[in-house]
């Protein structure tokens, strides 16, 4: 790509609500990279766009400032108050859906929430996620294969979820160490088993900024009932996604627009008097059960250039492409 | 008006980049404000056809999550990071313009900035607001005068500039109270006469993450040398605004965008012996003068509703507006 050449910039003055949009656009355009170029003049526009089209008043302005600084200020080590903002938002969603496509047959993600963390146990097969007086006891029995039906070994599968009284660990007063979360590795079957907790509904955290928007909004801040789990391995696309049980009361009304139906499962009892005792579990304890599918590389990647060109065309965007991203090309 | 119902929630699962925003609408459409309706839906309009339009990856929605908590984090007492970034995103203007326009012959208004406090002390006329050793003495004579010509008694005048190294008092790292700022009232000529420094060109904070952005879209930080001003009596529209020096090297290059061809001035000496020793300074010390002229609320009501309806039929904006902000009015 030939040297990138600002073009010489008007003189910025005299800006007002009719020439600053264009203004600034001029002016971020000395950044060198076409991507970053792009990105910036359709945010300059949606920005001012909107501003625009509120006539956002300067009190609000101000409110949104301050707003905003909360929602920074908040955030800690344990606590990622801007992905909660994102996540209401339904940008979440969107970003997850675009960046990680799904063919026909592969397991849908959904939002990655701000509770994941880096510090999660390794655990063997067999081995219970969550300590003692967590939550009811349930076992997780799962399988992941590629789109061929073939079973995936050595995919790093990390689990996590809250406890009985719907708080993960990063939102413990005197948090020592991960609990409810670990990382299991699948054997050569595709399988993981592993004892955990039945999932229960809960509120994201709603005393900070993000909450008294939600309840400026009229919503609850509810999630449904569910567990994450994340999968990683060399050369399949990263999957994010959690499993719901049918029949929760916040099953339609997901603060965070998490839920798929193809992700709802039907929670279980064990049932099986050997499988109970092998597991040092009780047969009215619950079973879960799922068949996961992942995509390679190589699928993810063909698929998210194909819809990406497909959707940019739609909406009538003329920019170049490269690699599913538009950018702004030189002349 | 009559008591909001909101339609029945449609089942929020199974989203995605098609039906997200639509149903992310109705959602917070359960707010009973109508204005927070209205803002909310263009908001969630403009921020996911961001991301549709850009296809955003994950990793730039990340880098975007960690540099808006960035941006918070590093708000304080006397810092406002936030502000800086509505500023050289070309928001600020775009926002005063549209809340204080100025019919003909009235001072513009321009940004307020970051570095305004409200822990300025009160002046009597020819008081200097600048501690010893700031910078080079400026004597600074302005009026203030309404649409018709008549002075304005009574006016409280706040003023802030950097000292003679660029920096407000607020970037003092042993600050122990106001300096270089101070505030006025103008007599019953509608004048005000006061002893500050001749204003410096200084770049924005920019050690935090707006100058890091600033950086990588090939941008200066600098501002023109200028001394701000907010007028302040009740039953005219407050005024903020700031003086600049002609022939500053920064004057077309603002980094936000604060510049306006009327508000800049020809930076004079003294001269006059009389008038030097009156205020114990020397004839060649430097003399800023300023005709400033306020609008009263009922003008700039009238104008601002003039203008929005306007500005929004230009936009195809059809939403019912009060006041000049547009609502989302029942059915």
């Amino acid at each position: 790509m030939p040297e990138y050449k600002p073009v010489p910039l008007p003189p910025l003055r005299d800006l007002n609500d009719d020439n600053i949009t264009e203004n600034t656009i001029i002016v971020n355009n000395q950044s060198p990279s076409p991507r970053l170029r792009y990105v910036f003049a359709r945010l300059v526009t949606h920005l001012h766009d909107f501003a625009r089209e509120t006539r956002l008043s300067s009190d609000e302005w101000m409110a949104a400032i301050e707003f905003l600084t909360a929602v920074g200020q908040i955030c800690s080590e344990t606590r990622q108050e801007f992905i909660l903002l994102s996540d209401v938002m339904g940008l979440s969603c969107l970003v997850d859906v675009m960046n990680h496509p799904k063919p026909a047959g592969a397991t849908s993600g959904t939002v990655l929430g701000p509770f994941h963390t880096h510090d999660a146990l390794e655990f063997s097969q067999g081995e219970s996620i969550c300590s003692e007086g967590k939550g009811e006891p349930a076992l997780v029995s799962i399988t992941i294969k590629d789109t061929a039906g073939r079973p995936i070994e050595g995919v790093a599968v990390d689990i996590w979820e809250t406890d009985e009284t719907g708080h993960y660990d990063t939102q413990y007063a005197d948090r020592e160490g991960p609990d409810c979360r670990g990382i299991l590795k699948s054997n050569e079957k595709g399988e993981i088993v592993f004892k955990a907790i039945r999932p229960v509904p809960y509120p994201i955290p709603h005393d900070g900024p993000v909450g008294k928007l939600l309840e400026k909004l009229g919503r609850h801040p509810y999630r449904p009932s569910h567990m994450h789990f994340k999968f990683d391995k060399p050369g399949y696309d990263e999957l994010v996604t959690s499993l719901y049980l049918r029949g929760d009361p916040y099953e339609t009304t997901d603060a965070v627009f998490g839920v798929k139906s193809s992700l709802i499962l039907d929670l279980k009892k064990i049932e099986d008097a050997e499988l109970a005792k092998t597991h040092d579990l009780k047969v009215d304890d619950y079973l879960i059960t799922y068949d996961f599918v992942l995509v390679t590389d190589e699928e993810a990647k063909t698929l998210k250039i194909k819809n990406a060109e497909e959707a940019l065309k739609k909406l009538g965007v003329t920019a170049l492409v490269v690699e599913g991203l538009p950018i702004d090309a030189l002349d």
